[in-house]
């Protein structure tokens, strides 16, 4: 069994604009077993998407068609796929139901428009939207074949893959299992992370590693193959702890985990709460620690305190410090993460100040230079960072280095 | 005339690996008015390849097929374009000669098998890699159409395409100019835009329109071809233009302005300064007003109050509300922006107060359930919202929400 994946629409043929879509399908088909044999990208025309999907039928027996499905003219993809495999296509009340439901409960009537997406091609399954009204499509050719049509919207394909696709594709796989453990570092660069464990990958050719960064942070990917489940899985697992081994404290997580759910975590099992006061990050801290399910457990309030004013009505930060050694500096930090604390009446108070950028550097205090201060009751701790990037990566290191603080502090809390 | 990009290679097609030739191609094309009609990744399978060139062809006049040149026996692409073709191969002794000399450069004996990397196909015109054994072939089929076949290592394709295809394409780009414009609309589902403006683009061909929907956001995309520049641009104003009259206020940006760009601009213009009182977002509407340079100038301070203490403490919400009507609620999201407002001395604060899921909600208040407040001068409003999807889209459509209400109200200011 092999697979093709086709996406529509015009715009991704555009320069500069990203195909996101094959990227999270390829890497699900490949857990699943399933190797990608063709993939295509193809404008919003019915001819050509018909056209495409022959071919790629040609040389895969699953072809995904993402995109294109929404309620526009120029979504074209379900009338393609009828014409192209000679299906009728009837109307769907249920999904008219479902998708009238969906409008009514924002308040707002259903356009008639929308009506287009209730359009089923006949033996076509519906795959239900949790997240949007564009319902995909399950249509099974044969014993061995299948066209699945999913929505272009990242946010409603992923999940519609994992709940109603991943679980039709367990029978469909070779006998080929892969393993695939991502290991989520925190505080180190790339090429460190490169150097303290090259010595253990190099000449390793299952599982293959790969090193991948992003702003404040590197995933070290291992993908590992056998015959067994548990035999990839096992293969995956002595080379990860080896790893693990050279990374230390620096893995937050092998399990996909968020800096903002571990420390969650952390804070949960030992009944802490924490409040954040933050200047250059403006928010940012406090909107991750509650994308987290079930934050207020742990987290009541916080403060951005953008202005000296601010820092010093909210913080209680002494006002002669902002001439003595300025908003950006060790004193102020220690100052507003002491004030948060008391303030919110926390365990764990982490406050940040430093320069975003682009403009408001100095030679003495450039653009990237933040400081970091973590209030408990074992006392303050400051640390002093120099980041580099433009202002949202500023931003997102900061919040990367004021997580991180947190756990190590509650990781050693927990050890002692 | 419009171009296709194969690139070929059973390595691309596995999981984690990008493929940044055609998003080069794509670009350079673009730069020389030739738009991109359809992009293919396959393996190294003459068949396969012979069958997506022939696809290709179909639907573009100037077929790039990028990898697979290489001299080891799983490099087809010669093969396979030659058969898919019907072009008998010919040994070209030059090739052998120079291939021979870059070995001999370095001090090793040619290995027989890059003798295949000397094969032309009938007609082809052979570009010279002078960063690598594997020559490119251009293989003009008539005057209007060709096929071009390049190395797959960027840093071989990349100035081989500048040096010797780019030129050849001068003549082959109709004098066409491309004008894009994003119309970036808020408050109205990508159906009702939809519905809006249909009588306007359904039948224009030039500009093409797509709509492309987020969360909370709906971008209509005009692309317009033209003789100039200027054609281009005026053909896209024109129809942009009734566009925006159709959609009123709920255009934001017509120049690819953030929603906080706007209303940094605005609270600038007008002199006005902007707190934030946030529950569900918990610092997210902060964040992106802070993600603006400059926004120091009108924003100091916001909070995020989480629990009903914090709202009551913080905020002054009164208590009894939380037993009478609960956190969320019209009455609520008063409070909590008219103690935002008082407490930071602000001109315009915004509070939100909501249920992000995935628990928490009830068939009263079900997940989705937001509500918006604006203190202003003029006196509080409050909006109610039901939004769909997960945790951080309901956190995404508050956050544009809230910052609509604050544009809609500073434009009203501006017009009266």
């Amino acid at each position: 069994m092999k697979a093709a994946i086709v996406a529509v629409g015009d715009e991704l043929l555009a320069p500069s604009r990203e195909e996101t879509n094959s990227v999270f399908l390829t890497e699900k088909l490949a857990e699943a077993g399933i190797p990608v044999a063709f993939r295509a990208v193809v404008g919003d025309d019915v001819e050509a998407i018909g056209d495409v999907l022959r071919s790629a039928l040609g040389r895969a027996g699953l072809v995904f068609l993402t995109g294109g499905l929404g309620p526009t003219s120029d979504d074209v993809t379900r009338d393609a796929v009828a014409r192209a495999l000679s299906l009728d296509m009837e109307l769907d009340e249920d999904i008219v139901r479902a998708i009238r439901a969906r409008f009514e409960a924002r308040g707002v009537p259903m356009p008639d428009v929308n009506v287009r997406q209730a359009l089923v091609p006949e033996g076509g399954d519906v795959l239900p939207n949790r997240c949007g009204t564009a319902p995909g499509l399950f249509i099974p050719l044969d014993d061995d074949r299948a066209v699945v049509l999913l929505p272009g919207p990242p946010a409603e394909l992923r999940p519609m893959f994992s709940e109603h696709v991943q679980p039709r594709l367990a029978s469909k796989a070779e006998k080929l299992h892969y393993d695939v453990r991502k290991l989520w570092i925190v505080g180190l660069a790339e090429s460190s992370v490169e150097q303290k464990i090259r010595s253990a990958y190099i000449g390793v050719d299952n599982p293959s590693t790969t090193i991948l960064a992003s702003a404040g942070q590197v995933e070290v990917r291992l993908t590992a193959t056998g015959g067994s489940p548990e035999e990839a899985a096992a293969k995956n697992g002595a080379l990860s702890a080896k790893l693990e081994g050279l990374l230390g404290a620096n893995v937050f997580s092998a399990a996909e985990e968020q800096l903002e759910e571990v420390v969650g975590r952390l804070l949960l099992s030992q009944g802490k709460r924490i409040t954040v006061a933050e200047s250059l990050t403006g928010g940012l801290i406090a909107s991750r620690i509650t994308d987290v399910s079930g934050s207020s457990r742990y987290f009541d309030e916080s403060v951005v305190t953008y202005s000296n004013e601010a820092k010093m009505e909210r913080l209680g930060v002494p006002e002669e410090l902002f001439g003595r050694v300025g908003a950006v500096s060790e004193e102020v930090a220690h100052a507003m993460a002491t004030g948060a604390r008391a303030g919110a009446g926390a365990d764990v108070a982490v406050a940040v100040t430093g320069i975003a950028g682009p403009t408001g550097g100095s030679t003495e205090k450039p653009v990237g230079l933040v400081y970091v201060a973590l209030a408990t009751d074992d006392g303050v701790r400051v640390e002093k960072f120099q980041f580099p990037g433009g202002r949202s990566q500023v931003k997102r290191w900061t919040s990367q280095a004021a997580l991180n603080l947190v756990r190590l502090h509650l990781l050693h809390e927990r050890g002692g």
